[in-house]
C-alpha cells in the first residue's frame, strides 16, 4: 500500500560482510563440519557470577519497572567512583547517561551534535557503524586513513590535515577495533588540543577499556571535561547480551542527552542495570583481571602463530581481543580469503572491508574471543590450508 | 574544547512537562506528603510470573550473549502465531523484527521510510515521540487535528485533506495515547485505502492491544501486508522495565529493518527475550487478563468519578488505561491546573500540552495505573480542591 521503497537514507547504510561469513560458517556447522570461530567480536566468557547474582536478586521482586530516562542514579554514582578510581578524574553522576549499549551512547551523542551536511572526521579502518550512525542522522563521514605507517590510530596532525569547512568533530576508538591500537597521553593530548583549536568535538570510543596489556588506557576525560565518552558494560564487564553501556556527556550537552533518552529509548533495560550494580564490586573485578590476563595469553599465542605463518604483522597490539593481519603475501583479496579459510579450512575471520575502504583487501581481523585450544587448532588449520594452497 | 553548542536537531526534540509533575511530586514525597499518581504511563504490576521464570531459568546458565539483531527466532514464531490466533493473519517471521522497546521500533521504521524534508503525518492529541523522531532524522511532522469532534482518532477524510505534495506517509495508534481512543474495521480500512490511493506508508503503533475492553482491537495487518506496525511487550504483557517490542514490516524493508538493528542496537536485550519466550503461555495469558478486567474497572470508576466532579468528558474510551478529560469548566490553563491540583490535593496528573499543540490546555491525562483505592482516593482529594477552590 505504499510507494514500497525504503529511504535514500538508510540504503547508504551497508550490511556487515562479517554476515556473510557467520551465515556460511552456521551452514557448514549444520552439515556435521567444526568450525573454529576468529569472526566474533564478543568475548566467549559467561556473565561474571557476581553480576549474574545480582540480576537474580532483583528480579526475585519482580519489580521491574522503567527507571529515570538517564539511569539509576546508583549506578551512575558508581561509575563516577570508577573514572575517580582508574583515571584520577573527578566526575558528576550528571554527566553519565545509563544508555542501551555503547550503541545507544553513540546514537545519543551524534543526534546530540550534528546537523544535516556536518562533516564528522573517522577513522578507517575503524568501527562500522559510526560512518552509518552518521549518515543516519544525515551528516557526512569523512574516513581518515590511519594505515599501518600510522600505527593505525589517529594523530593531531591527521585531523589537522583532514579538517574542513563543514567539519564539526571526530570520533576515535583506543584501543581500536579492528586493530587494538591505542594512543598514549601525550598522543590524545595532541588530538584534543589539534580539535579544540578548531573548535570541535571529540567522541571518544573507550569500549575496550579495562582490556588493555602491559599499560593503563587513558581516558579522553583526563584531558578534558568537554568531551563525549563512550563506554560499555559488553566488552571488560562480559554484558554482551545485556545491551548496557555509558555516555558521558559535557554540561552543556546534559538536557540534549535526557530529552534523546526519553525520545529514543525511555530508559536503558532495567535488569540490566540492577545487574550492572554489581560490575564494579571487587569480587567481580577478580574475575574480570583473569579473563584480561586470558585475553593477554591468547593475544600473544596467536598473534606469534600468525607472525610464523607468513602473515605480516603490526606492532603487537595493547588492547581489545583482535589481531589485523596482514596476509598480501596470500591474496590480494582478504575478502575471497576469508571465504577460502572458511570453506577448506574451517576457520572464520573478518575482512578487512568491513572496517573501512584504505587497502582492505590487504587484511583479516581475527578476534581471540575462543579459547587457547580453539586458537591452537585454528592455527594448525591455516598452517594445513596455505601448505596444500602452496602459496 | 568545543563549540559547546548541541545540534540544531535536537533543540527541537522538547522535554516532556510531565517530568516538571513527576519532579515536584517527588520532591513532596520526599517532605512526608502522599501523592495519587496518576501521571504514569506504566502498568502498576509487576512482571508476571511465568515470565519471571523464564527470566531466571535462562540466567541460570549464565550465557547472556548477543542475539542475532533480527531477535530470536524461537519468539518470532510466537509473535507471528499470536497473529495468527488473535487476527487470523498470517504473517512470516522473517517480517518481524524484536526491538529494544517500542522506541526501537518507531526509530527503525522511522529510518527506514524518510528522508530530510519528508512530510510525515501525525496526530494531535498524540505521542509525543513520534514527532520528535521525525524532526530527528530530518523529517518534517505535521499534526492533524483529531480533537473531540472527530472522536479523538484519524479519518481517512482527514489525511486525504491534509496531504501535501511532501508528504509520505502516516502515523496512527489505535488504543490512542493520551485519549484511549480507538478505530474500528471500517475505519482503518477506509484510512488504509487513503494512504494506499497515495502511495504513502502507515505505521499503526498498536501498543495497546490486548488492554481493549468490551470489543477486539483491530491490526492493520488485517487489512494490508504492506504497513509498519509496532508493538511492545510494555504494556499489555507487563514488562516495561524490560524493554523489548517488535516491529512489523513490509517485504520490500525487511533488509533495511536489517542494517539499521545491526548498526543502532546490535540486538534487543537478549535476558528481555528470553523472558518473553514465556509472554505466550496459557497462565501467562490467564495472569493478563486479570489484569485487563482489573484496568476494565478502574477505567469505569474513574470516568464516572471524573464525570460527576464536572469534567466534561469524551465518550468512554474504548482502550489503554487513559482519560483525556476536559477541565474547561474548571481552568483555561490545564498545566497550570495540573501543578494545582499536585500542590493543593496532592493528585499528579500529565498536561494537554505534552500531547500535542490543539487545544492541549482544555485537558488532562488521567493515567488508571493505579489501584481502584487510590483512584478513590484521588476523587476524593480533588473533590474537596474544587469544593475549596470554589470554580
Amino acid at each position: 500500500m505504499n510507494v514500497g521503497k525504503v529511504s535514500k537514507r538508510v540504503e547508504q547504510v551497508f550490511p556487515f560482510y562479517v554476515m556473510d561469513i557467520m551465515e556460511k560458517a552456521k551452514a557448514l556447522e549444520e552439515q556435521g563440519e567444526n568450525v573454529v570461530h576468529m569472526e566474533v567480536g564478543e568475548p566467549d566468557f559467561p556473565t561474571p557470577e557476581p553480576i549474574l547474582k545480582a540480576a537474580q536478586g532483583f528480579l526475585e521482586k519482580g519489580d521491574v519497572h522503567y527507571t529515570k530516562a538517564q539511569g539509576l542514579p546508583a549506578l551512575r554514582k558508581k561509575i563516577a567512583r570508577y573514572y575517580r578510581d582508574e583515571y584520577n578524574v573527578d566526575l558528576s553522576p550528571e554527566r553519565i547517561f545509563i544508555t542501551p549499549g555503547a550503541s545507544g551512547a553513540l546514537t545519543v551523542a551524534l543526534a546530540s551534535l550534528i546537523d544535516a551536511g556536518d562533516e564528522v572526521l573517522t577513522c578507517d579502518p575503524g568501527y562500522p557503524c559510526n560512518n552509518n550512525i552518521v549518515t543516519l542522522f544525515g551528516g557526512q563521514p569523512t574516513s581518515i586513513n590511519v594505515g599501518e605507517e600510522h600505527g593505525f590510530q589517529l594523530t593531531g596532525q591527521l585531523i589537522a590535515q583532514a579538517w574542513s569547512k563543514a567539519t564539526r568533530g571526530v570520533m576515535m576508538a583506543s584501543p581500536s577495533n579492528p586493530t587494538g591500537a591505542t594512543v598514549n597521553f601525550d598522543q590524545l593530548q595532541n588530538i584534543v588540543q589539534t580539535i579544540t583549536e578548531r573548535e570541535g568535538f571529540l567522541i571518544s570510543d573507550e569500549i575496550y577499556h579495562g582490556l588493555v596489556y602491559g599499560q593503563r588506557a587513558i581516558s579522553a576525560l583526563e584531558i578534558s571535561d568537554d568531551v563525549f565518552v563512550l563506554n560499555s558494560f559488553s566488552k571488560f564487564f562480559g554484558m554482551t547480551g545485556w545491551r548496557l553501556g555509558w555516555l558521558v556527556v559535557p554540561e552543556y550537552a546534559i538536557s540534549a542527552a535526557n530529552r534523546l533518552m526519553q525520545n529514543l529509548y525511555i530508559s536503558a533495560p532495567t535488569p540490566s542495570q540492577y545487574a550492572a550494580l554489581a560490575a564494579f564490586d571487587e569480587d567481580t573485578r577478580v574475575i574480570l583481571n583473569q579473563r584480561r590476563d586470558e585475553f593477554e595469553q591468547r593475544r600473544d599465542r596467536l598473534y606469534e602463530g600468525l607472525e610464523s605463518l607468513g602473515f605480516v604483522m603490526m606492532a603487537k597490539p595493547q588492547g581489545a581481543f583482535y589481531i589485523y593481519a596482514d596476509c598480501r603475501l596470500f591474496t590480494d583479496d582478504s575478502y575471497a580469503f576469508a571465504l577460502e579459510l572458511l570453506e577448506k579450512a574451517g576457520v572464520a575471520t573478518t575482512p578487512g572491508k568491513d572496517f573501512g575502504s584504505s587497502e582492505p583487501a590487504r587484511y583479516l581481523r581475527f578476534a581471540y574471543t575462543t579459547s587457547i585450544e580453539r586458537i591452537e587448532e585454528g592455527l594448525k588449520r591455516i598452517k594445513t590450508f596455505l601448505a596444500e594452497r602452496g602459496s
